[in-house]
């Protein structure tokens, strides 16, 4: 895949020697950590600290320069000052170093002259085939091989614990967060990298790493923002070819968000809303909290998907059982209901349980400890449908001894129904969550978040399942749009949307008033006529649009009055377009395309008129999409109702609707470096069987390219 | 405040003597628990366990029966089976005991067997003026005076934290839930009750007890459903004159929820939506997850309510800084921008530091500890308007070392600005937690939770200020709707809100041709014809409505067609409404009543046409309601925009809509117990200065309060 050179970067995540430039004898410099946590994770590799200050650093000869140390270097690791990081660079480039972390700040975050000094270093690193993480970064650690390239205080208080969730952070901050709070509640990883400035490898990069790799099961990725929109579009196409779930979190929502994120990894933000569609379109699972980053990574490295997305809810407590069972139907889950019979046999074994799902198994638990094993064997082994389980022990996961045999229930239940996932929900003690996590069973002290666990189980089994959609075999056109002004008229808007054989109204353009009255007669009456100047963006507002002429003498009027009022503004009148007039018995749509500066065109659909503009009801995809694709986009919207027949009215024509705007999508991909904007507005879709006409169109050209042609 | 009966429950919440009626000498049993509690905790009054079975339990005379016990009984506890609850309770009232707790399940929440026995004790608490709480309940506890009447499981593990939130919970074990999560992170309660089935004491009557108390600072409430939505009112606006927060996490959203709860506690479950309505018309802070109820009522106890919702971000981490912003923004908050003074003097203390709201004080904080008192000193003594801080410590609050820094300086700003509260996020442990507790400063650990917080404080800032709204004076009056059918016709519908003052068209019932023309002259040309009869709801779609009718000539075709369709349906004739004609140039909004089994008369306001149907576009009240109230329904809606005149149009009359929706709540609320629903569909808001006009209604009657008139 392109842009994506994953094998180089095998000499971040696995060097077989690592130098340290900038080595620091003294405790908790930022020269120093990376010694002591190479040491501490038993790195096997050889390690050479670099500082012509000391002989000897934590037992290991330091060598002056780089040129001093014994043999080839995989991997060096630059904790200098700023300003002594090009003369570093220039040695590591020499000695053929393979990877370089670069720690120091003080580059592209701080403005034009450090983005110049970084843009000279990575000069200089692509010339001899060196990988750069950073700078402005905290490193990287792989808890496979003992490599803790980073400086994160976070590690001084103990290493990660080993798991099989691959992290990757922008900010280092946000990377030595999560790990300290995972290790508490002992969630491991299997590594970090925290990319800061991405001078060379980014997000991307890392992500198309890790989805290569067996020994990780999610990717988790903290991103403020991304500049090459396609790599990293191919990187979460790659995660999802290797079946490798990605969990995100984005930051730079707001607007102060976004001024807050430039200023800080100084990464182009774009629209987030557009970040929302990729993330949907790639199969990608949002997150907006560290608990839910936290949980979700976690439940993908210790729970099978899924089945389906119906839920039994076990618990100790009837009012905890209804609100998950609340918050599960939220998230769009089902509580399958168990059958008399079921229910019947659960009463048996306790009178007074709540027998409908949510099963309530009530405190007696304490004095029945079977009661969860036999409500769960009655509930798994009947034909009750359950894709997964949420058990609620409340506080019972504080207490040693009652909890010993819950836990034992719990891992034979997993044996007994293996395709079963449970998922355990109970307030707990450091040792208890070991046990679980040793017992391969996932626990959160939260049943919220239990909820959404489940919820993005689901969404993963949904999209990582998924055949990624196939593109329509529209015929690709490359039409021609040089010497033409930047903002097209409708006339020639609609030519080119023609051409590519979007269904458009019928209409000729008049320069004449006999022309006018020819063309009218030939498309036949009632006809619309509406002046043409490139000059002008609102027709109708500009009073140019004549609608419904009935006969000739209708059009005389009109075609005079228009090309009297355009002489009146002064515009540049390019003729008067004389169009078939629709009659509206259908509904009013908008489709249209715009750019966005990280992901390129993006395409819209949504209802005409307020609906848009009030409510904000469209949706949108990036170009280009299947006709499948576009019928989900329609599906989106709140008014889908108003396409199915509405309250006594046809349904309408939403599979040629769905042809047009697959359609109208790759022409905006086929011209993607010429178009900046498109507007079908409106686009008529009738009743069923009748079709779809685009009755008005605006291109706007992109600028630059333009010029250039 | 009627059915508010507080003073009796100082029996219950602060007893001279207790007895424990079944009370066990075996550990851990329902009837030993109590006993135990009550002597861990220190109660001061007299414990009288009551069992034939024993001398002595732990230490104390053990009776054989209420008779024996020596003094007076102020609260029994009765740990029965349910069997022999009926005789302990009739013992009680002739010892003329003033409380009774009945833990014993068994009874409504089983069926109507159980609601029979239920209903007889009930008869026999009542008339001996003996409160009652449960049955079906784990009792309750008073941290103020050692009163531990529950069983629950949880206080074996230790008492409760003591503290300043008031607990009621209709489900036990959500308590016992909450109570342990809270001890876990050091959060404290001034009292729990549980109230079970509610046969006598129910949520209402602990809010209102509460809400008189100086040791609470909050009321946290649990709650599945309401008996009496009149006292539940009256309790929350009793909080509210108390300056009482009352946070509240309610089960039974979902249809799935709402039938375990029936099966739960058996009660009336109502529509959720219209709870959020009274939520909110209250200011009652409504959550959904068991971290949002601790954390925001513990933040009540611990944090001063801010004067305005201007946050400063202080982050040591630049990603997490911006996340903590975006929430904000998210939840309407703000981040002023300091100026560029301001700025400078930050970069003077740190020149690497992110000097923007969010504050990125960075990592730096660890070589530099006094980094955050210079930071919020600067922001705080300048005119920066903030009202409100959040400080963001990552994982340092695990870090005993690091941490005593920064506590002492969180607790000199304190000192040194008490008007600017600030709450802090970091990972702690729980001798860190208590340290905070001990000097008053709000922690929690994730920074989400901390955005919640602040969002929740702002929240009550706003309504416990608010004064309540005042009612319009609108002449009350009394329209008698006896002898009138369940359905009223449009013209029988607007008489009767014309009768109030309701603006209506202009119309008269015509039964003869002639009748018909004479009205049409008088009213004026264009006219409408409608078809009257009580046994059609839908007179448009059954051909009975023409419209716009410019003469005499269009007025006997139309009438001659309305009778004769009326006949050919076989219906009762009442006439035909002559009805002026409205030009619509206005908006077409939707204004009407529901009665909601709980809270009674609910007010609706919405666009007409696919604007409510398809986009549930509604704002809804309890009634009756002010102009002022009326507004800020309209406000709610999305369509707002269009009322203000959207693209070109004219603004519409708002105030006259908002007129019209309080005289039409009062109207509703006049006539509560005869009305079951009303339909002002459409009213027509014209321009500004043009007044608004009910073109068509539908009022339907109660119909059980129909037949008894």
């Amino acid at each position: 895949m392109m842009n994506l050179d994953t094998k180089s970067l095998e000499s971040l995540f696995d060097p077989q020697s690592i130098a340290i430039i900038g080595a620091s004898e003294r405790m908790n410099r930022i020269g120093s950590r990376p010694i002591q946590y190479l040491l501490d994770n038993g790195y096997k590799g050889n390690i050479y600290p670099i500082n012509p200050k000391y002989d000897q650093i934590a037992g290991l000869t330091c060598y002056p320069d780089l040129y001093h140390a014994p043999e080839k270097i995989d991997l060096a690791i630059l904790a200098l000052p700023e300003g002594l990081v090009m003369t570093a660079i220039k040695q590591c480039a020499e000695k053929k170093v393979k990877s370089v972390i670069i720690f120091s700040s003080g580059f592209a975050e701080t403005g034009s002259k450090g983005r110049e000094l970084q843009d000279q270093i990575l000069q200089i690193a692509r010339k001899h085939d060196m990988r750069v993480l950073g700078p402005n970064c905290l490193g990287m650690f792989n808890n496979n091989n003992g490599v803790y390239a980073t400086f994160s205080v976070s590690m001084s208080d103990g290493s990660p614990i080993k798991g099989r969730i691959g992290l990757v952070t922008q900010s280092g901050a946000f990377g030595s967060h999560v790990i300290t709070s995972a290790r508490e509640r002992h969630i491991g990883f299997s590594c970090w990298v925290s990319t800061g400035n991405e001078m060379d490898i980014d997000v991307a990069d890392c992500i198309a790493y890790l989805a290569g790799k067996d020994d990780i099961d999610v990717i988790a990725c903290y991103l403020e923002g991304v500049k090459d929109g396609e790599k990293f579009l191919n990187a979460l196409s790659l995660a999802k070819e290797h079946q490798k779930p990605v969990v995100l979190l984005k930051s730079g929502r707001s607007e102060v968000g976004k001024e807050a994120v430039q200023s800080h990894t100084a990464s182009l933000v774009g629209s987030d809303e557009v970040f929302d569609v990729v993330f949907k379109q790639t199969g990608v699972y949002r997150v907006n909290t560290i608990e839910e980053f936290l949980n979700i990574s976690y439940a993908c490295t210790m729970v099978p998907l899924p089945k389906g997305n119906n839920v039994g809810v076990f618990s100790v407590s009837g009012g905890l059982g209804i609100m998950i069972a609340d918050q599960l139907i939220e998230h769009s889950m089902k509580l399958p209901e168990p059958s008399q019979n079921i229910k019947e046999e659960l009463l048996n074994i306790l009178p007074f349980a709540g027998v409908r799902n949510p099963f309530d198994i009530t405190a007696q638990i304490i004095n029945q400890p079977t009661l969860l094993r036999d409500f769960m064997d009655v509930v798994f082994s009947s034909r009750l449908d359950v894709d997964i389980a949420i058990v609620f022990l409340s506080h019972l996961g504080l207490s040693n001894s009652i909890f010993n045999n819950q836990l034992e229930i719990i891992k034979e239940m997993k044996e007994k129904y293996p395709d079963l996932p449970c998922i355990v929900v109970t307030l707990t003690k450091p040792e208890i969550r070991k046990r679980f996590a040793e017992a391969g069973i996932f626990v959160c002290e939260d049943p919220t978040e239990a909820v959404k666990v489940v919820h993005a189980l689901n969404y993963f089994r949904k999209k990582l399942s998924a055949s990624l959609p196939m593109n329509q075999q529209w015929e690709q056109k490359q039409l021609d749009f040089s010497n033409s002004p930047q903002v097209l008229t409708e006339y020639k808007s609609k030519k080119y949307l023609k051409d590519y054989g979007i269904p458009c109204t019928k209409e000729g353009l008049a320069t004449t008033l006999d022309e006018a009255i020819l063309l009218a007669k030939e498309i036949g009456y009632p006809i619309v006529l509406k002046g043409m100047s490139s000059d002008i963006l609102h027709k109708t507002d500009s009073g140019l649009v004549h609608l419904k002429l009935e006969n000739k003498e209708d059009v005389e009027l009109a075609y005079n009055a228009i090309m009297k009022k355009m002489a009146q503004m002064g515009v540049n009148a390019e003729g008067v377009l004389v169009q078939e007039w629709v009659n509206s018995n259908g509904l009013e749509v908008i489709v249209g395309s715009k750019y966005d500066v990280v992901f390129g065109q993006m395409i819209i659909v949504g209802l005409g008129g307020i609906f848009t503009e009030v409510f904000n009801d469209v949706s949108m995809r990036k170009a280009p999409i299947s006709t499948t694709e576009a019928e989900k986009m329609l599906k989106e919207l709140r008014s889908y109702r108003l396409f199915q027949g509405y309250r006594n009215q046809h349904s309408l024509d939403i599979s040629a609707l769905c042809e047009l705007v697959s359609q109208f999508s790759h022409f905006v991909t086929d011209h993607k470096d010429v178009i900046s904007e498109i507007d079908l507005n409106p686009v008529i879709v009738h009743p069923k069987g009748n079709g779809v006409v685009t009755v008005d169109a605006l291109i706007k050209l992109n600028n630059s390219l333009v010029i250039h042609k």
